[in-house]
Order: structure tokens, then C-alpha cells, then sequence
């Protein structure tokens, strides 16, 4: 605390992300990473922005990458807003879009940094409770509302709702804005991208740091109706003017392009999930059904801050958050076969 | 403007950045960016960083980057933040030390994001006056204010003040954060980074966007105290974690260690804009005494207005502000002598 503090400073509550250890032969399935590399044509798309031209600011509307996921998603550029990560997105959307009179509902077990940008934003918000299977109920969100965030799937859950609940959320509370937040949607998930013509209340925020292996470069972007997008571009525009470099740009839109590259790696991942969920529940672990690039997951016999703990022991990174509930489980990334083989030797010599 | 949208959406005035046509042969001395390219150790550094590791987060706290920042200015890593371009650091200051119940105090000419900011974060400010040499008088500072900011040199007049005259009033107002912004101080300015370890209160604010060449790798930072660090690391980390990608902290690190680069290429600019200015005197101009990588000029006899434009016809692009006492006067990024050959012949049929 210091006198120079604006008054909010000292009220905030930071997110935490997972950690980025530098230890050798680590096997870190702690933050959702891709353990592919991302696209060849995005890599060479970022060496060639690495020349003369980076004296210059880039495109601040940034219209290449958004026709590039405009023709992806079968939408038009002006339902399109990027942003410095998804991160970036979710919050110019709390400012934006979620600050009203009735207060912000969101899920009480859900992506950790929702009530970070509500203390940052001065946002009040009421977390609705998942129900005694890690599920959201949308009947729980049937009460006055100013706005509704939650991800599908939910994290650090995994678990995901299936369209027509979304549609049901969306259409019964027409009158105020739902962000789904769909970071993980690309492994097994059906997006709501769909239903944007639809509804002009809805709005959809991706990332390329999963799916698209890009967590380094740091895009994320939206999708909705003219006027969310408006409310996004206008905050953005009051904020920074230029959130993505040229190389975050030219990496991004060649990623975006590379749909072989895209299936080849997402049906690795979700085979991964596949054997990694079997082991895991070989092993005396209930893991709940997740359509994510990660597994949530505890174990009948073993505390959850014991199993992470000895896994570090081992070089094995996973995440677990100290959370009423949910205290027990481990949330495993989805690695290499490799990877995951590893985790379960680990396992293995722990229980 | 739509029921959607939080209630300060529609108040925002957003800032309008200078234009990035698309032109060829163009000469565009319009948004201060560097006639040359970056340093090629950058270059290189960027394309090593587009590797696998990209499908990996970067390092939130950006370590090796603010190490590189601390050795060259002579601090601590702790005394370093970084950011998404200075104007992400600039927002983040504004949210996180300009928000006071006193009255933020700025210049009435000077860089036109400022308003734009305090309109975000629902700041009351007070525009100072420039003197009728359109000079910065910290006498007008004499006031109660709750935080200062100004930048220097200033934008876009391009005027400097002296160390002594920032320390005169970072002392006077010593219960007050005060932040300078050097954008452009190293063309010819003295930086405040070196009243840092003796005052409180004082911020730095520099980038890569000018004297390194980077404007399209966005990267900017802060250097002061402490506790003035812990506040911008605090509303950093409730808004995005991982501001710079892996290319941007490569790519700046290798920047700011390349000195030889960094001499050689302030040396041409400054001899160019000492050519340019006597070469716009001797046509009617009159140059404002510029430590910027720009010059701030108005003719005698002919209107900013139709200046600019009948420059935009020769495929000469400069920017011009709408605003009372400025508008007659053209800013002028220094280019290359060629460039600024191109400009002074184009003004040469014009006049």
C-alpha cells in the first residue's frame, strides 16, 4: 500500500497463472499448453515478419487476421474483434459489455480470473453454484441478472454444455449480454458461433493458445453481433490502440489457415484424452468427462495436494487449486502420449 | 449505442491513431516511426523465438526483459515494469496512480491519448495551458492536484524541458505521483529515469516504438520506486497476465542491448532534423525547437489545412491536429534524408 496508490489498486485481487518453472526433463501439464508445436506456416509467417517493416506500427484494425477468422467461422469481419489473448478479450468484455445495474452471474467453480476483472472493473457478481456432479445447471442462472459469463466447456472442470442449453441461456435472458468463453471449445465442445446470427445478445471469445498452440504469441479474439463488437473496439480503442504486433498478426492469420494442421493435432489430443482418462481411472481416479485439452481428476484414496506434490517430486507439473470442493482433483493437461506416460509411471510409484 | 453495453461505453471518446495507409511509394512521415529498420540482432532474436516453444506461455513477469531494461538504465529488476507498447503502461497508469480525488493535471496541447484515459477510468483533469511559445510552464503546475503527468519532450510539439525543470516539479509535488512520458527523450532530451532512485514519486515512461524501431512489436515500459512498480504489476495482473509474447520479449531484449544500433541510428535522425528545420526555415516555416524524432512546423502564409493535403496528393503523408492554436501546424516524423528531400521538393511546388 502506498500513498500513490489510486484507490482501487489496494482492493485488488490478482490472478494467479499457473506457474512457468525452468527445470530440465520437466513434464509440465500445468497451464493448458498444446504439446505440439503450432503450425510451420505460422512460424514462417512470424520469421518473415521479422524485418524492416516491424519499424512500423501494424494495422490497428487489424482487418487481415479478422477476415482470416471471419471466412473460418463463416461470419463477417465486423463480427470480429482480436485482442492481446484471450485475456485481453475477456477483459475489455468486462468493461465493455458486463458492468450493469443487476449484477454479473457467473459459475462459482469456473475460470479463476472472472472475479479478478470484476473487483478490477467494480463489477458486482454472484457466482451460481455447479451442481453435485461439477455441472452448470443453466436453471440457476433463471434470476435477475445485469450479464452472464461461463466457458464451455467449463474450466477447470472440463465438462461441457451442449448447444441447446447455450441457446436456452442466451434466449431466456434476452435482454442482457452471454459471453460464452470457449478457450477449449475445439476439443469435443460445439461452439456457440453458430447461434450469432441468432441472438444479438451473444457473444463468443476463442483463443489461439490451445488449440491452435499459440499461447506464446498471445491472440484471442470474439465473435458477435455489430454492436457487442462496437462496445469491444470502442474500449479497446479508449485503451490501446495497437494490441497486436506485426508478428502476433502474421502468425495468428497463417494459423488460422492451416486447417490440416489444426485436425491433425486436435485428433492427437483427444486420443491422448482418451487412453490418459482410461489410465487414470485404471489407477483408482474418478475423472470427470471432459471435452477439453485437460482432465480434471481425484483420486479415491489420495489428497489432491499430496498427489501434486509428489508428482513435483518427480518433474511432473500439474495444477491444483485450493478451492472448497474441488480442493482434491488434479488438473492434467493433455501432453504427448510421452507425457502422459510419464504422468502415469508416476503415478504408478506414488499411490 | 445499444442496451448491451456497460453505461461508460457510450461516454468513451476513443483515440484515433495516425493512419496506416496503404500506398505505394508513399512517404510517410506521419506517426514518428524510425526511417530505419530495427537493430537485426532484434531481428534475428524474433525469428529464433518462433519456434516450438510458441505453443508454450510466456513468462508473466518478464524477467530477462526487465533485467535487460534494469542494466541499461542502471536499476533494479523491481523498479522495472513492461508492457503491451507504452500505451498499454500509460493505461495502466492512469487506472493504477492517476486516479485521485484531486484533479489529474496535463498539458492542453500535448499526446491526445491522455483525455482519452482519464474518459476510461472516470478521471477529473485539469488541462495546463502551454505558454505562448507553446511551451510546458511548470509554474502552471502550482495547484492542488491529486497526480501529474506530462510528456517529455513534448508531444507534438517536440519541445523538451530541462532535468532541472522536472525536478523542480516532481519535488513540489511530492505527495503527488508524477509520471513523465519520454516516448521520444532520446532524440535529444534528458531522461528522469535518472531522479528515479531519489524521488517517490516519479514515474518513467519509455518505448520501443521510437528511437529502437519496434512501433510493430509493441513494447513499452515504466521505471520508478517500488511501491509505484507494485501498483501497475497489480492492475497488470488483474487485466491480462501475459501482455508480451515470446517474439515481443526476445525481440526487445536483444533491442535494448544493442547499443552500437542504437547510436548510430539517433545520430542520422538528429542530423537529418537539423537539415530538415533549416530547410523548412528557409521556405517560411516556422520550426518549433524539436528533441523529437519529429518536427513541429507552421508556414507563414498557407494553412495547415491545405498544406497537409496538397502533401497527401504527392503521396507525402505528415499529420495535422484539428485543434484551436495548433492547427496550422504540421507534424513532421524525421525521415530518412531521401524522405525528407522528397518532402521539402513536394513543398518546394506547393508554395
Amino acid at each position: 500500500m502506498s500513498r500513490f496508490w489510486s484507490p482501487i489498486v489496494a482492493a485488488l485481487k490478482p490472478y494467479v497463472p499457473g506457474e512457468q518453472p525452468r527445470m530440465a526433463n520437466l513434464v509440465k501439464l500445468n497451464t493448458n499448453e498444446s504439446p505440439y508445436g503450432p503450425s510451420e506456416k505460422a512460424l514462417e509467417a512470424i520469421r518473415a515478419a521479422a524485418d524492416m517493416d516491424l519499424r512500423l506500427y501494424p494495422d490497428p484494425v487489424a482487418l487481415g487476421l479478422r477476415e482470416a477468422i471471419a471466412r473460418r467461422y463463416g461470419m463477417s469481419v465486423g463480427e470480429v474483434f482480436v485482442g492481446n489473448g484471450s485475456d485481453e478479450v475477456l477483459a475489455h468484455t468486462f468493461a465493455a459489455l458486463l458492468k450493469h445495474d443487476r449484477p454479473l452471474l457467473y459459475p462459482d467453480i469456473s475460470y479463476s480470473f472472472y472475479p479478478t476483472y470484476a473487483g478490477l472493473f467494480g463489477i458486482e457478481a454472484v457466482e451460481i453454484p455447479l451442481n453435485a456432479d461439477f455441472r452448470i445447471e443453466i436453471a440457476g442462472y433463471r434470476r435477475p441478472a445485469g450479464a452472464i459469463i461461463l466457458p464451455n466447456p467449463n474450466a477447470p472442470t472440463g465438462i461441457g454444455l451442449p448447444l441447446s442449453d447455450i441457446e436456452r441461456l442466451v434466449s431466456e435472458h434476452s435482454d442482457q449480454p452471454v459471453v460464452v468463453d470457449e478457450a477449449y471449445i475445439d476439443f469435443g465442445g460445439e461452439s456457440a458461433i453458430a447461434l450469432v446470427p441468432k441472438y444479438e445478445n451473444l457473444l463468443v471469445v476463442q483463443t489461439f493458445s490451445k488449440s491452435r498452440a499459440l499461447a506464446g504469441l498471445r491472440v484471442g479474439f470474439a465473435i458477435g453481433q455489430r454492436p457487442l463488437i462496437e462496445a469491444l473496439e470502442r474500449v479497446k480503442d479508449s485503451f490501446n490502440s495497437y494490441p497486436l504486433g506485426r508478428a502476433a498478426l502474421a502468425g495468428a492469420t497463417a494459423a488460422i489457415e492451416d486447417e490440416a494442421w489444426f485436425e491433425k493435432t486436435r485428433a492427437k489430443i483427444l486420443a491422448t484424452r482418451a487412453a490418459l482418462t482410461k489410465g487414470l481411472e485404471a489407477r483408482g481416479f474418478e475423472v470427470l468427462p471432459s471435452q477439453a485439452n485437460f482432465v480434471f481428476a481425484r483420486h479415491q484414496n489420495h489428497a489432491g495436494q499430496t498427489l501434486a506434490a509428489k508428482l513435483r517430486e518427480r518433474a511432473v507439473i500439474v495444477r491444483r487449486f485450493a478451492k472448497p470442493r474441488i480442493e482434491d482433483f488434479l488438473r492434467i493437461t493433455i501432453g504427448t502420449d510421452d507425457e502422459c506416460a510419464k504422468l502415469v509411471a508416476a503415478l504408478d510409484e506414488i499411490l
